[in-house]
């Protein structure tokens, strides 16, 4: 077979490599012979189906043009319009002024037909990509694949020794799952439109196709409802989306390929609906919006038959608003307590021999599933919902574990998984990674029910993100999830997805995503009238500190945060994962299997913990002007503690010393003090330097630390 | 006299400061006794006219707000709004949720009356500001004050160890000079909408009065004409600006206390008018849009009837479409090629006596004047067209000289001052900043004469900028020129404005502009998906290189740009002044005068040089990669060069060695080379290089070198 004309499956190539133990990294994998297998600047994300590497590449010249043949469309074009602007950006060329040229490459796009009007769940969204010296081909049955292959252009094209170019390759390319969501939870914090489209720009990027709109909270009643103003004219202190808002980024979102599911939640998390209409609550008003955060009390009361009356005509209006067939009604941590406290409703729950709350609320759902099923639609929701009596049509979208989407699907729900891609929670994009929809309890299910995992959504809940912060909450991590949904199960390796995250980060800045330079911002905010020393004190600083993960940050609030509270500190403005720390980590891991032989690595990490050991004193000036500064002083302080730890870990190492076991106890009592969050923060170098420590205190060779 | 009592004129304290050699930084002051004189936190540009500093400060807390007492309009509530918000951005607390409490300190502003409808040249635009720990009230005659006022106030705002807070000071401020404007040529290169509207703000900011919007050259006509729609359709690639774009646009300027004035270049700069219109051009069509750039020779036929006629009616609409008073109409840079060719036309100078193509200009200019004139505007132009045959009520703009305008001065004219303010010179910011309006031929004019010179314009001419690189060409660097334009003359110390501008060049990204953060990702597109590594290698040398200066650029490339030439090379991302260079300046300055005795100094300097000397090495597997960071190849290796050249210096001042002529000659061969443009860069630190090898040569006392 020659060289270029093997089909290679990338999944085939990533087993190959695991399997050889061959650094994944493309160019590191050129020693090993693999050469003619890996492309070294594909830095494709999500990775395609499959990829074959062709010769030579492509040049991108200001001439370069799109030429749509076969059917095309509104959307096919506009697409091709916003293609050429990106490409414009991304390369710095003038790509509109210069005529064509006939020996200019060009790219042929060739669609079969148009998609759905309404985008549907399960269309094709397949494409063909071929990219030669002479020019590229895209071909696709419809719209959706087309907008993909665009993308993936986009990704192939970079800067090279002879200009910008696009390498040969032939890619056919198809997601793993049909529902590959992002959720963006607007009604904590109210999130503006631009923001909105700069993540839908953004999920258009690595092909996500679902935007969940989480639209009502007890924090705030988002939307427009002409039929019942004063749901947004009360629940909402005036922030929220009028009905040609809505209609406008629902076309935006389906001019990239997304289909919008708004999500209304009932009958709990609906304190905002209350405060407009205390009638349909199962506790007396008056109400007022909800500024904590937490589960409260209010909830709609089931027994009342006017409740229905209000949600069958309140969905009417929303189902004609939301195109989109699947429509989200929530239904998650109603905690009954309303219920409780009302005899009515205690009565209702006996008379109609209803199984306690649980009971009620089964009740609740099955009369919301038929309104919601009367308006066209199809019912998602929380995985509270799941109940064997509900009828098949419904989705269950699985927040508590994969246990109960497996459950559901065996009982013939489809399902989404949303456990493990909670964005908000600060988990490391490796750890959102190796989360996958038919992993764990779905790995044993049959085939069929397999089918019916649809595949996941990324959660965006909003307690402690705002317009200014959101974006470095949901990049570029979210292209660790988009990739699991949409690339063969067996890409899994984290460190090319790093690698490949990173090349994508930066290339996301062009679509206005500000999760780069805003980090910047909110630091010289904190940081005030800094001398340039002084503030790359509080980067090195900010560079490698994580906020508390999970929901520490409500636990260890000195006092609880509310929708007035700013998130104007460090631990809102750093990204969730330390690329310092993690790459600092990475090294030192390498260098203690080396049994620390490694003089380069060794000199590298000296370098960093000597950097860091001195950087609290260019930092000390700042702390005593800045009240954002002092709350982090302590852990300034931390990092120079366990950097000299570290580096009298290394001077044992390399020249020996005294490491016996007073010795280690003592650095590691260091190591331990700064793993102590403070301001909510997490340092993340600590864990890599106690490895150094237990390296020293073994002895001789680093490699083997004691057992 | 009590301390917090004392009126004090910032020009006194510049003065003071500088008869004593004090450092002028506000906190370096404090070790010499004058802490009671200058606010550490002060970092106000433009300085006001005076500062009264008092005890204490207010704090800005989430319930702070402004309230409008007195005179009240739409123009002055909009500017609270938009205060509120800034206000926001810049503290990151939410201004707008809570309850303001009856303790919470906050702004009151009091205006006497509304400005005028169309804004004038010569408003009063004083306010007094007084702040104190209980609240801050802001007193103007009129709106533009007021606007004043806030911008001040905002400068005033920085983080504090205890919250937000302004410090309590009394300050009455007012402009020196009335005309204190930006140019912007939106013809060269069309600059969107919302790039000039990100300008305005910054204008705003630094209490800029006149947005000089130059929108017609031979590159480009980019103005909607109604009557002759051929101007805009034919001469403008369809990149033009709509009359309702126009009218919004200076109604934006307006709300800003911003007036704009158009200009419109006659007779020459005119090749676009004629692609629509060839039959008023000097010689026969027809004509293209002209993608070169340069002095061409296109121009108007001052001889033909129909030429008035048209420029009649065409002044009509446009005298319309911008209300304000002042019309500019160019006339500069006609090389008369055009004329001299034309026959008809030659005969027509002899025929009427005029003084060779010089005569038929000013022919043309006085019947121009009275076309503007008639429609209610008084004339600008270029100094060229000063003749003192023309009326006194034209105003001529100085480009060639400061003798040029005192001569119009002398001669009864009104002028304002551009030569020093050419933006796209790439001078440093304090060489703008020397630049007096006042100074060198206009210091000797009478009070009477001086009354005459308006003030002045920074210039941004748009060969070498577009929507992504004009800001960093903008900012922070005009902050210097609008502070020569509004300050006292006196306040002059270039150490102190570089302070304060770095202060403010960050508090400008706030606006939306992108001098900062366009720079980051113009870097990564040159990059390409480089390691972190790799990446802050090129950072490093692009942060210590600038543009060649003045017209270099045209006069050494080797292929001769046009309004085609991609701007995304390194020389179109770097800042046009680095910092790091001129700080490495200053310290070496320091080092050197401390006779080489300042340890500190010396390491600071010594660990500065490694960097450069290790950076090539990380930099080289980039150079592999990019075209674009190939061709700085040569000054990485350059830098890499000087460095070791200053490390050998810094060996032979802090432990002696041979340094005799052979040895200098050597080390000096070394800065020479480097200190050729390559890649039209100029590679900063050279010269401080040089200074030390000038001192280790010198021998044993690095202060005296030899003479």
């Amino acid at each position: 077979m020659g060289k270029a004309n093997v089909w290679l499956r990338v999944l085939s190539l990533m087993i190959l490599s695991a399997s050889l133990h061959v650094p994944s990294r493309a160019q590191e994998s050129r020693s090993l012979g693999l050469q003619t297998l890996v492309q070294p600047d594909l830095n494709l994300m999500p990775v395609p189906a499959s990829v074959q590497l062709g010769g030579g590449s492509m040049r991108i010249d200001p001439g370069f043009t799109v030429f749509l043949t076969g059917h095309t469309d509104a959307l096919l074009s506009g697409a091709a319009g916003r293609f050429m602007d990106r490409l414009a950006k991304q390369t710095g060329l003038l790509m509109t002024t210069n005529p064509v040229s006939a020996r200019t490459p060009i790219m042929v796009v060739r669609v079969d037909h148009d998609s759905k009007p309404v985008q549907e769940l399960g269309e094709d969204e397949s494409y063909a990509l071929e990219v030669s010296s002479n020019g590229a081909t895209l071909t696709a049955p419809n719209d959706l694949g087309a907008l993909h292959g665009l993308q993936t252009f986009l990704q192939l094209v970079s800067v090279s020794p002879d200009g910008f170019a696009a390498p040969a390759v032939i890619i056919k390319d198809t997601p793993r799952f049909p529902w590959r969501g992002l959720m963006i939870d607007a009604a904590r914090h109210f999130i503006p439109l631009e923001v909105l489209r700069r993540n839908i720009d953004g999920m258009e990027a690595v092909k996500m196709n679902v935007f969940h709109w989480h639209l009502s909270e007890n924090q705030g009643f988002r939307v427009e409802s002409r039929k019942f103003p004063k749901l947004h004219e009360m629940g909402s202190n005036g922030l929220y989306y009028t009905q040609d808002e809505i209609r406008g980024l629902i076309a935006y979102a389906r001019e990239r390929g997304i289909r919008v599911v708004p999500e209304f939640d009932l009958p709990g998390h609906s304190t905002a609906w209350f405060v407009g209409h205390p009638e349909f609550a199962s506790a007396p008003g008056p109400f007022t919006i909800e500024r904590r955060w937490g589960i409260f009390d209010p909830a709609f009361d089931p027994t009342n038959e006017k409740v229905y009356k209000f949600l069958d005509e309140f969905i009417a209006e929303m189902a004609k608003l939301f195109p989109d067939h699947f429509f989200h009604v929530g239904g998650d941590e109603v905690n009954g307590k309303a219920w409780g406290a009302n005899p009515k409703i205690q009565e209702f729950i006996r008379a109609h021999d209803l199984k306690g709350n649980a009971g009620l609320q089964l009740y609740f759902n099955k009369k919301l599933q038929g309104i919601v099923s009367k308006h066209g639609k199809s019912m998602v929701g929380w995985d509270e919902v799941l109940d064997p009596t509900l009828p098949k049509d419904i989705v269950i979208q699985s927040w508590r574990g994969q246990a109960s989407l497996a459950e559901a699907a065996k009982q013939g729900y489809r399902g989404i998984l949303s456990n493990g891609y909670y964005l908000d929670l600060g988990w490391s994009a490796a750890r959102h990674y190796a989360v996958d929809p038919l992993g764990d309890a779905a790995a044993g299910l049959s085939p069929e029910e397999k089918q019916r995992i649809l595949g996941g959504e990324s959660c965006m809940w909003s307690e402690y993100v705002n317009a200014e912060n959101i974006d470095s909450r949901i990049w570029p991590r979210n292209a660790a999830i988009a990739e699991r949904l949409w690339s063969p199960q067996e890409v899994r390796d984290p460190a090319w997805m790093y690698a490949r995250m990173h090349v994508l980060s930066a290339q996301l800045e062009w679509l206005g995503l500000t999760h780069q330079h805003n980090y910047t911002r909110m630091l010289h905010r904190i940081a005030g009238a800094a001398s340039a020393e002084e503030f790359n004190a509080l980067r090195t600083l900010a560079d490698v500190v994580e906020p508390v993960k999970d929901y520490t940050r409500e636990q260890t609030a000195t006092e609880p945060a509310t929708s007035d509270t700013a998130l104007n500190r460090v631990v809102d403005a750093i990204p969730l994962e330390s690329r310092v720390g993690r790459e600092f980590g990475e090294m030192v891991d390498k260098y203690v299997a080396s049994s620390c032989h490694d003089a380069g690595l060794g000199a590298m990490i000296r370098a960093q913990l000597v950097a860091w050991r001195d950087n609290d004193a260019k930092f000390r000036p700042l702390e005593q002007r800045s009240y954002l500064v002092k709350e982090v002083a302590a852990t300034s302080l931390d990092l120079a503690e366990v950097a000299s730890a570290g580096l009298a870990a290394l001077d044992a190492l390399e020249h020996g010393g005294n490491t016996d076991e007073a010795w280690k106890a003592q650095q590691s009592a260091v190591v331990q003090q700064a793993q102590r969050p403070k301001g909510q923060l997490l340092l993340m170098p600590a864990a890599a330097i106690q490895k150094l420590i237990d390296a020293a205190s073994a002895g001789g060779s680093c490699a083997a630390p004691r057992q």
